[in-house]
């Protein structure tokens, strides 16, 4: 094997906002022997994981599971229910929305992108505008990034079905979960989205490798009649196979025992524990950030994610230059900034398998590689975190 | 964790055509921490797997790694290099031949299906006078399954390849050797393919969860020119990012971890090895099959493979119900029959991670099968193949 | 790490009657985090793991859990219930009980030991004979070898208690069972034991590392009174801390946990499915053997092991020679002849986490093995094996 | 299995002072299948890690390694190298050096124990006037713990040897290394040490289940002519077996796994950069203490631990609560207090596998569970760490 734990000594601490931190009871389930996936075995394992994510997904409808990155599902959602040509409303939050709305285009899709400064999640008035003066109905679905995984802003999905309903326009909503399942409350049945589009390696706490559809009945309505031409990520074929447990192709076997695992510790927990603890740890990081005397990415405080925190660097000071610092001295991988945010914002994951101390050695790591790397700033931010959790410790005792 | 290993006591006899029976060096490299996909670590990883697939491909030219099952490479294969409406030549060798035609058609493509009985590898001869007749070019591709999983039987791909030469035809020529790479030699230059299509969990010895094109530069211009739509699938993205060991969107990390140790197995044992020993298995379960009277679907000893052996059931008794009572009794599973041999064969897995006793094993549990499912059959298959393996083994000393 | 996984190709057969192949669920059980040995997880794990070694021993009394090999667990049953000088009457039943003896004598013991010609029990009726000679006592304890590792004899316990009770004896009965326990019935409580000793690497699946001392009331008696020096195997600091689940010095936790999940599995197969397995593996490995025309070295039917059987070489034939072609050629590690049967016996493992068909893959490596490597033998001795376990499976059904 | 990773999320922090976070890649070895302890690899094996243990200890002479917990490499001690009423000086440097003590009176030795107020090392000076004392040379061994476990002092071992020498005393010189060996530096052969004593779950980084003795020429010479009764304990068994790589008795072969990553990742780090990191640790734990305004319990600097640091709690306040304060809302283990010191000291664990962040959260949690727990004391404890810890780390940039 490749040595991967090169790194002179202790853990590494894997702070990007996903892949996260794969907990060793998930690892372990991994490192199972691989079971004939046609045999009895299986089908009780399809049939738990299958239910597992429509809890987690808070839907009674169809939960589909890829074999492949967060990526295939957006391709999956756009493929299923829309035809070439059609038009989607799309919103401009950061690096990830823009990508999806570049696949779309590639996928023969015509997007039309509210532009976003990428410190804002998408303005649930802005899509009411749109859909109302869309009378012919032209536009077949709007796209939203819950958490966009490049910014830490999170949209308002409630908001934006509200804005929908509103206007009493037909379209379809669709919304990427990748950095927010398993992590920042998510309602697909509640809010009424027609396709939620997500991943197992951040909040579910899996290696990267498995990615989801939840799928409304409009949106299988939608699949039915037309959609772009399709096979690996059909549906249709996926949903008949599930019933008894099965899927339509090999599936990703080894994973899927990882996913049986993280849902039965993400269940153990307690969903509303979970993001409860991912809120906690955002607001400590973002109380290290502005005693630092640093700017969170994030412009509105309803918009503050859970999972992670970008922050703005000094003008004139590198976050590629403090990232590589804080790499070489303290053993820490931080999310670099993405296309319009290169070298100008850092990402602090603080998602997944993740705890106070985790946080603590974190924040430390942030703010002394500040110091090493020249980054002006005030010592005393991993205090106040300090201070925060104990408080919240305290409250909760 | 769900608990799979339920069976009485011992390891179970996972002998399907694949997944197969995954190395324990493999499955303790999956279970090692996941890493940041954009930080240095990862860009050896990344580097050392792509240069070993091509190795295994022996190929100089592109790999691609997808995380996604094999099926998702053929759909890759596909809709890189082909135009919607582009007419392409398949072989029906069998049910995997079926399904990749039956995708070919659902993404916009026309195909010309050569019919087949199952129990023979794609005609070369037949590949000539097609293309011969096709005086227009229309057709696009040829389609040929190397080693047809439902069948065990193997086509000539260098005498496709020498067929299409012979008519100085321009179609490329896409092959799949999802259950042959690392079992069956295969040589992707030499033989001139176009696109070669694989995965993970068969003579690669992983998990299910990776898949592959090998692409050749002529396969690479003609995706630049033309092609269905695609986004994840996309060549081009991924070779701009492979160069530096990285890839466009999240790699299946700990996946990627198994295939370097599974490569370094591979090649530690040597190529020539590995299809030798595979050869001699494929041998050794014929031998037995004749001595309990049955019959080997493969029609062509030249066709032989390596990987697998189908065994027609005599007429009147039920593969499906031999194969619960050998499961049931000595905790091994075989293949089914698939469509249109279901319930007429069982399929016997010879290949992955195996060994001269396992194979022993295997062929004890069908001899002892047969007989407490009442399957008329004479005793002493076992006893054949020993004699085969003894003299194999003698030859090496 | 050393790699050990050297062999060309598949799984190692570990055919030595112990250590055993210790099943994956086990091995993934040991790779778990280590815990504070003095925190409120290790109790609940200390109290379940001795409570599960009772009802392995069939005790209501004490089980003491020792972090040493099973020679240490030897030397734990002498210190602890006996004084410097005191006489023991041991059996010699071969390699296993010759070394028990020698560790005596070391430790200042007087040993009368009852000679054997290595292919027999321990003799009840001769065990009564010097009994009913020592009118005054002298002696103080009968030790007696359960399974003899190195002959693959088993002593009966039960007359040997009968034979002492029929003498009214007061010595202590003490029983090394490390190649009986979990394979071959064993009843501390109603054959009257005093001290049953035992190790983790045989019938309990699990690496070599841990063994243990089953304690009657008498034995506690006689430890308190008497005994030679003794600290790290002392019972009594033992019971006392065993009490809420600790230990009086740091356990080995990791391969705590790998027993924990050794004794489920034994329960879920259930105790006398365990042993009626290994007695048909018993059988049928000695069917095989009269096939080849061999002899099995264990005289009397009724002292056949379930555990393994040690098979006598034709004069003037090499048992080490034949086992080197065997380690060479098919990937298996049978075991050697020991001091007196050095090169003349070969012993074949058959206990532990085993089945049907990795005992016909084992008995297939013997069947070719005598023929590579020029031993004069019959062919067929793997098909008698195949009739047998059919027969059985078929009587299951 | 039982579940051992019940808390709420993230990784446990075990920072009692041993057993210590065991890293993957030593979990990930111990994790093999085991194989023939009597077979060609594990000679390989056993060789390698001789080799490594004699490196770490800085010795040319024997090592031995038991299936053991560190208490079995005291009596291991002892019962080689002394007679029954030998003389033996000790000193009282705490709990352990405590139980040694009374391990030695129990094995029917005559122990002289130097005083001791737990929070200084061994006196070199005293041990010169006892010895200068002692014309007769009735003191048959001086017995010193390096690094006490259940204060955090070490003792000067070269000063000891040096009043040794000073007096020409012919008594052994023995050593307790349990919780020093691969963390504080430590040279067998340079300091003249007889016998050194240490344990595998501490700074060698592997679970509990293996401890060594070093032994010099004269031990060995000693251990001929005399010594108390002994078979599992032996030294010349162990190291007639060694010389090929082999063990008298069946070894732990999963956990010699375990020590050959762990040697390779000690050597590999560096041994002069493993002690420096534990210095570094150490001293940034003392600093935070101080700044609490609480006390090390190490009185003399040149005595401190760079394993551990013990603090003493304000009079009134018990450590106990606090240590279950910790526990409960940040899932991290200290170290208790034991027998003098219970309830009056907490115990933090910095050694092992271990790197600057995790010191972090480690002090975090400290800190705020001083907090929660309504312990005197002054804010800021983390922040003085951290200036500490970026300065070293500015030096060494």
């Amino acid at each position: 094997m490749i040595r991967l734990q090169s790194h002179p000594s202790g853990r590494h601490f894997l702070q990007i906002p996903g892949p996260t931190n794969v907990p060793d009871r998930v690892l372990r389930s991994i490192d199972n022997v691989t079971i004939d996936h046609r045999g009895p075995e299986f089908g009780v394992l399809g049939r738990e994981v299958l239910a597992g994510m429509k809890k987690l997904f808070k839907t009674e409808s169809h939960v589909i599971i890829y074999p492949a990155s967060g990526t295939g599902a957006w391709e999956a959602a756009l493929v299923n229910a829309l035809s070439p040509g059609d038009r989607v409303l799309m919103a401009e939050t950061g690096h990830f929305a823009t990508l999806w709305k570049k696949m779309a285009e590639r996928l023969g899709l015509q997007v039309q992108f509210m532009p976003g400064d990428w410190r804002h999640g998408a303005d649930a008035d802005q899509v009411a505008q749109v859909l109302a003066a869309d009378s012919a109905h032209a536009i077949k679905a709007v796209c939203v990034v819950h958490n966009e995984t490049a910014t830490g802003v999170v949209s308002n999905v409630a908001a934006i079905r509200k804005a929908m309903d509103g206007c009493r326009h037909p379209a379809l909503l669709m919304v990427d979960t990748i950095s927010s399942l398993g992590s920042i409350d998510y309602r697909h049945d509640e809010w009424g989205v027609d396709v939620t589009v997500s991943g197992s390696q951040k909040g579910v706490m899996l290696p990267p490798g498995l990615s989801f559809n939840a799928v409304s009945a409009k949106a299988l309505a939608a699949a039915q009649s037309a959609g772009l031409r399709r096979s690996y990520w059909d549906w249709q074929d996926m949903i008949a196979a599930n019933e008894t447990g099965y899927f339509p192709y090999t599936p990703a076997t080894n994973l899927l025992y990882g996913l049986h695992t993280a849902l039965e510790m993400l269940f153990e927990e307690g969903l509303d524990n979970v993001f409860a603890r991912h809120r906690r740890h955002g607001e400590a990081t973002r109380r290290a950030v502005r005693a630092w005397g640093l700017e969170v990415l994030c412009k509105k405080p309803e918009e503050y994610s859970g999972s992670l925190t970008a922050v703005l660097m000094p003008e004139g000071h590198s976050a590629d230059a403090l990232r590589a610092v804080i790499l070489k001295h303290f053993n820490m991988s931080l999310g670099q900034g993405l296309t319009n945010l290169k070298d100008k914002v850092f990402r602090i994951g603080h998602l997944g398998d993740f705890n106070d101390l985790t946080l603590c050695g974190t924040l430390s790591g942030v703010e002394m590689g500040l110091g090493l790397a020249g980054v002006p700033h005030k010592k005393g931010g991993v205090q106040v975190a300090l201070a925060y959790l104990s408080e919240q410790a305290g409250a909760s005792a």
